[in-house]
């Protein structure tokens, strides 16, 4: 089949998806790119595609062609992918392992894509947002993602709730501090076996009430003259310490 | 003085500035909001700013009011600055110390931003691009650095010749590849006293002709499962190890 026209339904319908009102809604989401698409479909979550004409690929499943103007309506990149796949969403309810990272009120879906893609570099085993981070099906944050958000269990839940249950597993709340605290490569095995991480939103930090539950801040050793680094660097420095 | 009007000769010119052509031709670029405006004060490279009318600044110089749909068609941000500096570029063209950056065609503003406030966090002395790395001076790199920019020399020029002449005062070459090479952690001190640490562009890499160059390739312990880390991220976490 061949969709050519902008006034299709279907198409309709998948431009809606780069809302999240329509992604809540229909509990799908839309990635773009061979790359993303092959991703979703090897962690068996990719439901239908759609290609530019005459593209083909290697795998089975409901496939549709369109033409290049619909692709480009459909897709929230500039230069339109040879491909965009539907997905279904996949929400973990439970905080599963050790090694958790609790992020607080991210804003930036570039920031939170490479926490994500880090995350799973260093064996974070659940990631935790509170309700008023960026969304995760955010297109932005599936390209900084890199196809890693299938390879981690994501739960969207309060940090304080969280946090409480971490705690009766016995796993201690590291708090971020540019200011004061420990510096994490001073940190002995013992204090890494077990951690849950958590970093605050790019303009206030952590909130005041999720700050008052950490164990112990964390800071990394650096220059003076710099005030902090990208949340996102800031986080890969810690787990990346952390997971040694 | 107050400017009203978007036709004002003075606007076009800032409105120019947006390009690179531009801010090569003035020798000249912008810096968009207070803490930028005032960071370029400190490092005495602002000649003069521009503040939506009736904002006052710390600071002496050449200030002028404008109405905020002036300020809205100058800067390049969604919702427009509380003032912009015209700043005066501050050209390295020598190879200072002993800890370098080489950045081989970084096509991301953000990245390469995130890069030279690492840099700064951890000690690099000296940041080399390659002449097709994105323009330094564009919107969303001096963002990036968070003001970290007017702290540190950055050097234009071809890398071969760059690492000609480091290889000269006796400063090993370190590429970076994913895939083979020496965990960065297991360097010893004599091995981290000099340096100068190639990056490579976010989807090729390093360039066949610069990797030829390198004296040893680092690489970041990690998950198998991921192919890579974001380059700012990866370039992070090598500088913090290099700088212990």
């Amino acid at each position: 089949m061949l969709i050519t026209s902008l006034e299709n339904q279907k198409v309709k319908d998948l431009v809606r998806l780069q809302q999240k009102k329509y992604r809540d809604l229909t509990g799908t989401y839309l990635v773009e790119g061979e790359h993303l698409v092959e991703e979703a479909y090897q962690n068996h979550v990719l439901l239908e595609v759609f290609v530019l004409e005459g593209v083909t690929v290697s795998f089975d499943g409901n496939v549709t062609e369109v033409k290049e103007e619909v692709m480009k309506k459909i897709s929230s990149l500039e230069s339109p992918p040879s491909m965009v796949g539907v997905c279904r969403k996949q929400e973990s309810h439970e905080i599963f392992g050790n090694h958790i990272l609790l992020l607080d009120g991210i804003q930036d879906p570039g920031n939170l894509g490479t926490m994500i893609r880090s995350s799973l570099a260093f064996d974070v085993s659940t990631i935790v947002l509170s309700p008023d981070c960026v969304d995760v099906y955010n297109p932005k944050v599936l390209r900084g993602t890199q196809g890693m958000i299938f390879a981690i269990p994501i739960v969207s839940m309060p940090l304080e709730k969280a946090i409480s249950s971490l705690r009766e597993k016995g796993i201690p709340i590291y708090g971020t501090s540019v200011e004061e605290g420990v510096d994490v490569s001073t940190l002995d095995t013992t204090e890494k076996e077990k951690y849950a991480l958590v970093m605050g939103n790019e303009g206030r930090g952590i909130s005041s009430e999720v700050f008052a539950l950490c164990d112990k801040n964390l800071y990394i050793s650096m220059n003076s003259k710099v005030e902090s680094l990208n949340v996102g660097v800031a986080c890969s420095i810690l787990l990346y310490e952390l997971g040694r």
